[in-house]
Parts: structure tokens; sequence; C-alpha cells
């Protein structure tokens, strides 16, 4: 019987199977962040094991709490920091350098299909994009994977999505993904990996793929992930053109990776993509999804565009053309935060920061910042926030706060409205 | 007798005296921020005294931690914007259109020659810059001051500094009030209003002035005070241009705020700049000040740019000089932050945002920050910075972090070197 892609990467790198249902998997990247990784760093050191199993698999940067907010966040940035330069970790992003990790790692093509990855991050999942298994985990697998170069998984069992028809205008990946996990619930792919399959994700850029993979967590999957193709090669090519003489042989090279067609899927859902309008969540809860247009209407107090979701040059882009020339509503504040100091760049150079400028927003450095309430932009009791990001928990952007997830277009559209709303009136405008 | 500058301002301003020594003045401004001003306000609204005395007197912003980087302080935000909004305060800056109170105000030409100004901020002193009176004063004056709009001071004394000669290249006015400090120590101004004269103070811009006042409290002053000239009304004339028909008109009417040549001032020091060199501060007070030279090769962690003393785009201007073309040197963070989203939109314009980007530095939106360790840019136990800030006390920016405070110029030039060092010989290079 043929395999799915997570079983291939499985295969690949398993180097042990205590059972049938336990596969102890070789990393290729271990990726590190200043909340998690420094209690893994501490307990090491404790135990007298204070070392790395290969510094450059390791990918560690500052990016939650950016520059540090207090004596806690810069002692958790020192430790890092300390760390990074006793072990000889190249690849550590400091202030200046730092932005946000799922953004930042796949800028560096740090990420290969095929490959595995942990870090101590839910979001991890986002670098399944790549055709990457890749996985947040706990302190105690961080710990392992840091010290040994291994995890311990389950078994893969794969939820098979297919994407058919073709998106809208002003309808994203962000959106579909919502779309898919108001389908499927926030329980709907616990312990499972969801592979993204189909034409529209055929279609799709490497930063769109990202968002849909970025999400899986919020239905309970493990990862997200998507087959490797000509769109993941080119976007790797700057770092790839010393392994293969053409491109083409990189997609034929990454293609070995993708799903048989025999291949067994633990599920299978078909979704047509084309009646699809902009999401937007309510309540508490990823799965508690609306189309925009029934929350039209709904006031808002802050608009922030950023995050590991989206929080990339497409992203800002998005929002820039809806924005350009605009401002914001009155009483509406605007926070954007490009993701990497490359989309900081990139934004600067096409005009997009003077557009957010002109348009009132405050434009902070990259960072996780408030998308979970740690700084830059926290919620107050009853405020309200459209936001570009992934989690809408109760209290998730500060206590009593209360945050409505959508894509940039959307996010751009209500800060200029002052309300939820249909973004799709605001574009070519 | 003739009158010094502070002493005709309390005469115009006088609303009741009840002893010779203790004088209640009338106010121009009330000017307030989240950090001092929420404490005044649920302390009105707990008496039942919830009102301002004239709503269009009152400036207010939002900028010690900003976007809020907790609970608590987006709490203190919404009491502000809530207040604002109560009272119908048009003058209320809120993120996004926020930045240091004290490079904001006098860019929106909110303070005046002859002006009473009050703010629950220690270097509130700054806009003495302008020919006024100016004090940062605690939160039982702050909330008189916004219920009734007057302010009981003491009857002004004044200590003259006369600034002679003319200053060298790499030469700032941050150099010359720290070498002040050093020369009258933490305690010379206690209780006294410093005036700067002389022609080095004529030949400053409205940005040196400000810093040069800024730091008169770290001397024990209670204001430091420019004469209003030429200089002053050039810099105030798009707000004072519906009051005076030539700029000479307005120069004219400030004159009427001079010192008259036969008033009495408790003290007179007469300073040659000419010889003056760069200047840094070592310890944790603002006294503890040596030439540059002296403390040259002592290592840095990080570099922070910004604040009310040296945030100014003069400021970012003379950083930016150094750092064209330069990176940091390896194992130094750098940090800037434009004192307000104008400065910032400035720095875009001319490139100034790119040079910091370019060389490695962490953009911030407009922000007090780091200058006093409550947000973005917090010191590590150990960890040195040199700064443009105007406090080196012990733990100013971070628990166990120690506080070099120094000019643009040799800022940029220690991010540079990794190391204090004389900035004069990166300029022009």
């Amino acid at each position: 019987m043929g395999k799915t892609i997570a079983e291939k990467i499985f295969a690949a790198h398993l180097k042990d199977q205590p059972s049938p249902e336990n596969m102890v998997l070789n990393l290729d990247v271990v990726m590190c962040h200043e909340i998690t990784t420094p209690i893994a760093i501490m307990d090491l050191v404790e135990k007298g094991m204070d070392q790395v199993f290969d510094p450059t698999k390791i990918k560690a940067v500052i990016d939650h709490v950016t520059p540090a907010k207090d004596s806690k966040t810069a002692m958790q940035g020192k430790i890092m920091r300390d760390w990074a330069k006793r072990h000889n970790i190249k690849d550590f992003f400091d202030i200046g350098e730092n932005g946000v990790c799922h953004a930042l790692f796949p800028e560096k093509g740090f990420v290969r299909p095929g490959y595995t990855v942990i870090m101590g991050d839910s979001h991890t999942c986002t670098h399944g994009a790549f055709g990457a298994f890749a996985a947040g985990v706990g302190t105690t697998d961080l710990e392992v994977g840091i010290y040994k170069g291994v995890c311990s998984f389950r078994a893969p069992k794969t939820m098979k999505i297919v994407l058919e028809g073709s998106l809208a205008q002003g309808v994203t990946a962000k959106d579909v993904i919502l779309a898919i996990i108001k389908k499927i619930t926030v329980n709907g792919a616990t312990d499972k990996i969801i592979e993204f399959v189909g034409p529209v994700v055929d279609k799709m850029t490497m930063a769109a793929r990202m968002t849909l993979c970025n999400m899986a967590v919020e239905a309970g999957g493990t990862c997200g992930i998507c087959l490797p193709d000509r769109v993941t090669a080119e976007y790797l090519w700057p770092f790839i053109q010393g392994e293969f003489a053409t491109i083409d042989d990189a997609v034929s090279e990454y293609t070995k990776w993708h799903s048989d067609p025999d291949a067994a899927y633990e599920q299978v859902i078909t979704i047509d993509v084309s009646s699809l309008t902009p999401q937007v969540t309510h309540g508490f809860k990823p799965d508690q999804v609306k189309d925009v247009t029934e929350l039209a209407g709904s006031p808002i107090d802050q608009v922030y565009i950023g995050s590991c979701t989206n929080g990339r040059i497409e992203d800002l882009r998005d929002a820039a053309s809806i924005l350009k020339g605009k401002k914001l509503a009155p009483g509406v504040r605007g926070i954007v935060t490009p993701a990497t100091p490359l989309i900081y760049s990139q934004a600067l150079e096409e005009g997009i920061i003077k557009i957010f400028m002109d348009a009132g927003f405050c434009v902070l450095n990259p960072t996780c910042g408030a998308c979970l309430g740690m700084s830059s932009g926290v919620l107050a009791e009853g405020e309200v926030c459209a936001s570009t990001t992934n989690r809408n928990f109760n209290g998730r952007m500060g206590k009593g706060g209360m945050v409505h997830l959508m894509s940039p277009f959307s996010a751009a559209a209500a800060a200029v409205a002052g309300t939820i709303v249909d973004p799709r009136p605001y574009l070519n405008k």
C-alpha cells in the first residue's frame, strides 16, 4: 500500500519504534524562541546536560516580547543569547535581526521538503507548507530535541482536505482555513496531520500555504502539510541552487515526497471554495466562524495586522491596497507589525510603511507582540480587536478583550469602516 | 529692581500669594500622560469631582508604554481615552498619533513663551526651551491643575548659566548639559530655575535647547529656561502666524519676557564651551560625568537612541550621519525610537530609517520605552547600555543594568565600535 507524505517523512527519519504506534524520529531542525526555550535550557544546565545535538540544526530567535518589556523578558533574552554563544549556534536572531519565528525561519531557507521540525510553539505547523513535518512540542520534548536531536511521535494519521474551485477576489487563504476549522471544529483534526491538496493549494503562494498550515493546530492538527512543488522550489531556490542544477531538478526530487495515489487516509474532505466569502470569527473558539456579512456593523476598538499567520509582505500588500489614501475610522487604533526585518524593508521600499503611517497606524518592529497578549497592543477589559492573528481564545490579546480573526483585507477594511465590514467593496478603490 | 524671565511669568500668572514665598499661578497648559494621570483621574472620580478646568488647555498622550504591554497598561490607556472623550479633550494622542510627550507637544505648538505648564512628569522642564515656566509635579498638584487650572509654587529663584564660546564639531547640547550637571552636581539647582543664556544658546536650534532644558531636573532644577527669540518664533511660526503680522513682530513681543539687565540671580555661572569634548556618564548619578576618552574601550551590550532628551529628527540625523553604510558591532543590539510620528515620517522620507535598519537597528514606534525601563528594550542583569536618554539611576533601564548617558553622535559611534568611543573620528567618514 502507498504512503502519505507524512508516512514517507516518518519512514525516512525513523530512529526507533518502541511500539507500532510510537515512532522516534531524527530531527532536521529544532527551532527555539525565548518564551519556551529558556526553561529547557536551564533544566539541561541544572542536570549537567548543557549540550546541543548539532548547533547547525538549531535555529533560535527572540520574537515573542522584543525588545524586552521587563526584567523577566530581558533575562529570557539573555539566557538565549548566552546559550547561543556558548554552543556556537550561528543561526540566532537577536534584536534588530529578529522577527516572528514562523515567518523568519522560512525566509532564511531553514525548512525543506521532507524535513522533520519541532519547536516549543503551537504554530510550528506553519512549516508544513514546505512539505515538511513540523510540530509544536512541550518543554520535555524540546529538551530531548535540543540534547539528542530526536523526538517521539505517534504514527501519523492523515486527514486529507481537497480544495477545489477557485478563490473569488478578496477571499484568501485565511478565509479558507477559517471555513475549514468551522467545518471540522476545533477537535476535528486532533492528533492528525492535515494534508492540504487540490487546485486551490497548487495555485497558492508559499505565504498563503503558510497561512493555511499555520492554523491547522486550531483544528487540533499536529501539523498542516502541503505537497512540495514548483512554487516551493522557486521560493527555496536562493538556498538550494547549490544542490540542484535546475529548478526542474529540485521539483522532480521534491515530488518523491508526494503522497502515493493509493495512500490511506483517516478521512478525506473535499471543499469547493468558489462560493466562499470572507470569514470572521466570533466568540472565543476558532471554529466559531461566520460570513463577514453576518457580523457587519459590529464595532471595533483596535485593528492588529501581523503575526505568523498574516504578517508577511503579501499580507501587508493586501491591507495596504485598501488603506492607501484612507484614514483609520475615528476612535479606532491601528497596529501593524511586519513579521520580519526583511518584510519591513520590503514594505519600506514599496511605500507600504508610509501608507500605514499616513492612515494613522502605529508601525511596530517585528514581534509576536499582542497576538498572544504579551506586549505591544494588549487589549483592555471590554475592548474589541479585528485581528489577522490565529487565536480568539478568551483573553488571548488581553484579559476581558474580544478578538475577531480575519484576513488582512478584512482587517484593513474594518480599520477604515470602524466596524467589521465586508472588505470586497473596498477593493480596487 | 528688574525681574528674571521666571519672575515675569510668575507675576503675569499670579492668582494668589498666601505668603511671600508661596505663589499660586494660573496655568496655560496641563499636560497628561498615561502613567501618572489615571491615578489623578480616578481620585477625582472617586471624590465626585470628575471635571476639567478647560478641555482646550489639557494636552494628553499615551506615551510611556505604547502600545500597551499588559492588562495594567492597557487599562491606564483606556482610562485616559475614556476621560478625554468624556471631557471633550481634543488634544488627546492615542496609538498611531502618539509620541514622547516632551517632543510631541512642542511639535504641536502647545507651548509658547511666557506660558505656565505642569505635568506629572519630571522632564516637563523641557518646555522651558520656549521661554515658558514648565514644571513636573506630583499627583495632588496634577489633580488640582486638572480640576482648577492652578498650581502652587515657591517664589522663583534663578541660577543663570552663561554659555560662552562655541561648540566644536561633534559636541552637542547633550554634552553641554552633562558638563553643567557635572559642574553643579545633582543638587546644584535644587528648587531653582536654571536660565540658560549666552551666545551658545542663541545659536542653538529649538531641538538643542530642549535637550538642554530637559536635563535641568537632573541637577535638581524646577525648570530650565531659555529666552525666547527669533529661533523660537520661527519654530512656532506655523502656529502663531494668525497672531502676528510678521516673525519680527513675534520676536519683538516675545522679547518682553526676557530677564531685565538688573534682575537678581541666586547664582551666575559662566562656562566657555569651546574646549568641551563629548561627555559620558559613569556610575548611577547624572553628575558622574567624564570626557568620553576616559571611558573609551568600555564594552556595551545595547545602544538606545530616542527619548524626550534626544529622539528628535536632529538627533536621528546626527546618529545616522555616523551609522550610514556601517553595521552594529557584533554582539551589540541597537534600538532607535523616533520620538513622534512626525519625526518617524521625516526620518522615513530622509532615508534615515533605512540607514538604521541597514545598520541592524531595531526601529521602534515612538515611545518612552526603555528609557525608564518600562518596555521596549529593558536591560537584563549585568548588561550595559549606551543611551541618549536622561537618567542613569541604578536599574533605570532594567534591574542590574548600567546606563551610560551620551549624545546621539556618541551613541552611534559606540554602536559601530562596540564600546564607548570618541565619536569625533567617526564624523564625516
